[in-house]
């Protein structure tokens, strides 16, 4: 049985995690038991050690290349610690945020071009790529108002940057769906949660139907 | 007044940290003035905080090319935040470690590669070059045995690795002699510390003749 990766994009307050969490629930029972949930940055006690620093509010003299090449540093680990081993194991791995958000969120929110970011990636994952991704789509001014209701003064760094910066973002998303239009399918997150989750089944369905049989 | 990069290398427990300290008595006073010491992995907040995940012995499944994009990391932090404002104002920047120590350690040490760890390490730095760089030779054997004796197991994660990969990162260093042969100088490293200091600043003056001006 081979495993494959799924991975979860969109702007900050998009809902990834709740909805992750929902499409579990939607999956038949013999594929949530071989179901893996991970996140970025994160996904290992080393990879949570650098996603501290990352996202740190205090490091406001973090240099974009600096951040550039810790996001590409907690995924080489995240790669070979967790998803690697679950993929040769056969699991369906998915990950809330992956390389899309380094090529989006460096690439072009800081302006450092998607193809130097997928460069320094590629050099930690072995060029990984998923076998599909789910793009939550979602204004990003939208985004960023669930955010501070949710976080109210606990915003981590990234999600400080001012509107600018997310807007920026989201048009690098814009870029890579044009970019890789096979892997990546948008789903509507202005949707109630289960409709955004049933909606992103039915895109796994259709586009890994290998999955569920 | 431009200012200068001089940098550090040699195998672990070379004595670099001693030597340096050891060159700037024996500089004019009014160079001391304009030198600062710095190193790596280190040399600013952030720098620092990257440091203390790559050195900690508690590590051990950190996958090679996590540890280089991290070396890549700190150094384009360190270079962004430190070095290149004090090259801007004119300094003299005595760096223990630099960019070879990455070439030598992860391109030759842990088999990446020479020039995949220079990419990662130019996307940090712009490409920046040191204009003279002190190799402190001695044999690794004699600077792990130096190592063993003072730290008594305090090592960190990589002065703990074995012989054999010590003497590939010596390897490696060799290779950046012939690759760099104008830019690197070697220093007797066997030799009592002020004659080391001292052969060291007789390269300086020789190769960097305008700092003394």
């Amino acid at each position: 049985m081979r495993g494959y990766l799924i991975t979860f994009e969109g702007p900050d307050g998009a809902g990834k995690t709740t909805v992750i969490n929902e499409i579990i629930k939607q999956l038949p029972q013999s594929l949530q038991e071989r179901t893996l949930v991970t996140r970025e940055p994160g996904g290992s006690k080393i990879s949570e050690n650098i996603r501290t620093i990352i996202l740190d509010p205090e490091n406001k003299e973090m240099d974009d290349r600096t951040e550039a090449l810790l996001y590409a540093a907690q995924r080489s680990q995240h790669v070979s610690e967790v998803i690697r081993p679950a993929l040769a194991t056969g699991k369906v791995v998915l990950s809330d945020r992956f390389i899309d958000s380094s090529l989006a969120y460096q690439g072009v929110g800081r302006n450092l071009g998607i193809e130097e970011v997928k460069q320094i990636n590629d050099f930690g994952t072995g060029g990984l790529e998923p076998d599909l991704t789910i793009f939550l789509d979602l204004d990003p001014a939208v985004g960023l108002a669930r955010i501070e209701k949710e976080r109210a003064g606990q915003e981590d760094r990234l999600e400080q940057e001012k509107i600018d910066f997310h807007n920026r973002v989201y048009a690098g998303y814009r870029e890579l769906f044009e970019r890789y239009p096979d892997r990546i399918k948008k789903v509507d997150a202005n949707l109630p949660i289960k409709d955004v989750a049933a909606n992103s089944v039915k895109i796994i369905r259709k586009q890994l139907p290998d999955i569920f049989m």
